[in-house]
């Protein structure tokens, strides 16, 4: 355990580079059956006649897309222990078949739980982009982080 | 396009159940695989030994879940035109594999879109809860839906 990042690691303002995933159409189809089956997003006939003009990523795909970077880049190397939800989500611009995304965080505040002591509680903002440096997407997520010396004063 | 359900349709305060759906282990675990592959959402012993006890499913999982209800009851029967957002979107319990969750929309409020007649943005509280009437998660989104009568004064 002590080889992890835990709450204490964490520094207020800190950015860090979450790297980048390319969008690939069979992804982008094959969660929207599962999840999402509305035209613009399994039917390139209907997607293009939409006033998308093509195909675009549901916007939860894109949300597990960036999760994914998160815990590649992050999470897999932190006590994590999940996170309590996510304000102010938007999708700003369609994400389509052949994007690259690059995604970033910043560590915009955190606090020890006051009622669990080996808990903290850092809240992050979320910056996603495409190969064209457009805004994507944005959050402010808060995550639950393991405290590394829950004896310390809160 | 005239049997859809378009803007007009929205009535504030319209409560619309969008049924329920079993939470299958095997999906948990292959969603997870796929977007968010931390232990206590792919691994048995290591979230039997994490403060959940036993697995759960991503929240992101969660959401792609409750979005194919509202799909399947609602949206693809509405001239939906996708969603510029969510707000508040909060994790409230884990959801386990065998649960069955069921979701709620109410409709909160509406409006014509000021620069795009041919758009309304209705927004939805979502309400979320597992087989034993325990709240699981809740937000609130918003639609973009199209206008019957474009013409219509704002």
């Amino acid at each position: 355990m002590s080889d992890l990042i835990h709450y204490e690691d964490f520094e207020v303002g800190a950015v860090a580079d979450l790297g980048t995933r390319a969008v690939v159409r069979d992804e982008v189809i094959a969660f929207a059956r599962d999840f999402d089956p509305q035209p613009f997003h399994v039917d390139d006939a209907a997607a293009k006649a939409s006033m998308f003009g093509g195909l675009i990523a549901s916007g939860w795909h894109t949300c597990a897309m960036v999760m994914r970077l998160m815990v590649d880049s992050q999470l897999s190397r932190t006590a994590s222990l999940g996170s309590p939800g996510v304000d102010s989500l938007r999708w700003l611009q369609p994400v389509r078949p052949d994007d690259t995304i690059r995604a970033r965080v910043t560590v915009l505040d955190k606090r020890r739980s006051a009622s669990r002591p080996t808990l903290g509680l850092v809240r992050f903002r979320w910056e996603v982009e495409n190969q064209r440096g457009e805004p994507v997407l944005t959050m402010e997520s808060t995550g639950m982080i393991a405290v590394r010396d829950p004896g310390a004063p809160l």
